[in-house]
């Protein structure tokens, strides 16, 4: 608690929040701050990679910097800049019978603490995310990133003082110290949110210990169901990109439901389709009954987030099948249905749980950046506050201004 | 754990929230229920209050029921009935360049926590909100409440019956035992919500354990700003209804900040108007300096929520002091400033960081009903999801339905 009360200077919503101008300002002079200090980051960030010999090669990847992926940054700070300011929209607005007018207005979080594990351009993307919302953000990212993440870092700062934003709205922690994050989690008070971004083991832990409002999700168990009225070759090509266009983010599918009326004819050019891609199958006995060189699915496959190319794959009885299977095994994050039929499109979305459902459509479109919200700091499946992808007007709450004419409560 | 699972039968949003109308028959038939078995309910309030000898006049006058009093329940019952469904509603709908439309839609957070103190009608007044907005709600009132709240109960359990519905859409907890609130409050994954009402004691023990999100208030430290070039008259009147309407309740102004540049002239008017009301004051030097016969105020007094007939009063000088002044005292909850200044006014508004900002009118219209959500649950001061009152809206989350074409992601 003494590591954060001494670290955050925390910021009032207004302090930063009318500050616009100069948020933008900010991420565009750390724009190009990035973009003259390329040779210094590298020279950190591959100091990073030296010092972490055993990392998996997947790992290695997503810590590793090049000049394009720098270049990327600066350029995702150049489009938060230009994005429009969230803070201060009038969310809905009414008057009472007593002539009280009442406006719902958005308005900053507060002091967001962002904890992520290799990747160092979050860094970068959270801090202009923030910034531009009105927040201030503590940042900790992983340890064996804190070289990368302490370059990207300096750039930031000098952006902040070129626009004379004070030092505090973007911070990184002063310490890889574990227990750093456990004050951060109980730092109610000071950080008014907790934000992971990792591995399924970071967001149990966080959701766990956390003390503070935590929107995350801890995974993403999407689900594509193939309805009966679906059109064949929309079916085949939503899916292949809805499994095999990135395996490895939350908003894949990781299981195919299969209409029965339709099973026996498409489920066969699924799995030629999805196996020139490189695709392994865990299929349940009708599937099987199907195609029979699928290898057999354990009940536990349903429930597994593979993040690689393996598909699992179950035959279903309808709407209500598919909705009770999404039920039992999903995680309430992403789910699509294919058919021509409307009514039964409807049913399907109206039955879900889930903080997105998609018709027609690849479960990969869960993204900010596809919604539209310019960026995105993370995906939320909690059912408070924020759900589905977090942008910058998700990064705001509300409050209420009443205005009246001098009107006393009877 | 196992309490809460065996207790609660988890519905799904679908479930509760297809039949909106058997809501509304449910708390029809509740209510008719109620006014049936008035003297039943009446005897098992005598067993409670005759149960609970050491109790405090006030607190003694909240466990009391009267058939007038479970007359208003059941009238509130039909009042919940009549409001409109927030579930389903559209929140917001945009379409993408790739033609992916997306809607933003109200669904029902799912299983709502309610942890209360006295009041045994907080039973049918939470029930019936919850029931409408398609939640399902675990009620845990207080243990020298107990017989009141299953009487009301077994009519609640009546209208749902009536309706067709789940018993376990609304359940009181099965036990006196203060466990079984820990155990709701450690229940993540079978509880979405806790909603504590009661005293701060109360609801700082469930902020503190809560493993599951809380929208709550632990104070309601509101202060009433009279402006430079407030009206005489109006400050004169709103001020006296928002300290002394009611002075128990979270919205009653518990500080006067007077401008030093009309202090002089209206703070001894102020003071008598309230003196007259029965009103004692803790006054800051600046205060006393113009009106001497005030006791002197310790600076804790201006951290000190009183509900009770009693006013922290401060001299200001202007927008800029009394924020600060609120800032560093107050809980968030509801500000007013009295001024015939439209842009001080917004000024003040915009520098609060508190749930609600009030411009000319009492503090103490902080209330859902007032608010025009037709009922409220309680009054939230996180920055997170809901603020100020939480009426049916309030007590639902969102998700995503997403409407394609056979788009699929680049």
């Amino acid at each position: 608690m003494n590591a954060i009360a001494e670290a955050v200077l925390r910021p009032s919503s207004s302090d930063v929040a009318r500050q616009f101008d100069a948020a933008a300002r900010a991420a565009r002079a750390a724009a190009a701050a990035l973009r003259d200090r390329t040779a210094e980051i590298l020279a950190a960030n591959e100091a990073d990679v030296a010092g972490a010999p055993g990392l998996s090669a997947a790992y290695r990847d997503r810590l590793t910097l090049t000049p394009a992926r720098i270049d990327a940054m600066a350029r995702g700070l150049e489009e938060v800049a230009e994005l429009p300011d969230p803070v201060g929209r009038t969310l809905a607005e009414w008057t009472r019978p007593n002539g009280l007018r009442i406006r719902r207005v958005a308005q900053p979080i507060g002091v967001i603490g962002m904890i992520f594990e290799s990747r160092p351009n979050v860094t970068a993307d959270a801090a202009a995310l923030c910034l531009k919302s009105g927040n201030a953000v503590i940042l900790r990212g992983g340890s064996e990133s804190l070289r990368s993440a302490g370059a990207i870092h300096a750039c930031l700062a000098e952006g902040l003082r070129a626009a004379g934003l004070p030092d505090a709205a973007v911070q990184v922690a002063p310490t890889a110290d574990r227990a750093f994050v456990g004050a951060m989690l109980r730092a109610a008070g000071l950080v008014d949110l907790i934000i992971p971004r990792g591995g399924k083991g970071l967001v149990t832990r966080v959701l766990e210990e956390a003390r503070v409002p935590v929107l995350a999700h801890a995974e993403g168990l999407c689900h594509t169901y193939i309805h009966a009225a679906a059109d064949p070759a929309m079916a085949r090509s939503i899916l292949a990109n809805a499994k095999m266009r990135r395996t490895g983010i939350c908003g894949a599918t990781e299981t195919l439901l299969v209409d029965e009326a339709i099973a026996p004819s498409l489920l066969p050019l699924l799995v030629a389709d999805l196996r020139a891609l490189g695709c392994d199958f865990r299929a349940d006995a009708r599937a099987r009954a199907i195609c029979p060189d699928l290898p057999a699915a354990a009940e536990q496959d349903f429930a597994t987030e593979w993040l690689d190319a393996v598909l699992s794959v179950a035959v279903v009885d309808g709407v209500g099948a598919a909705l009770e299977h999404i039920r039992r095994h999903g995680s309430e994050h992403t789910e699509a249905i294919v058919t021509e039929d409307a009514a039964a499109a409807q049913e399907f979305l109206d039955g879900l749980a889930s903080a997105v459902g998609m018709w027609n459509a690849s479960t990969q479109f869960c993204d900010g950046g596809e919604f539209g919200f310019g960026a995105e700091i993370g995906i939320a499946t909690g059912r408070m506050h924020a759900r589905g992808p977090v942008g910058l007007e998700q990064l705001c709450t509300y409050r209420y201004q009443v205005f009246g004419t001098g009107q006393v409560r009877p």
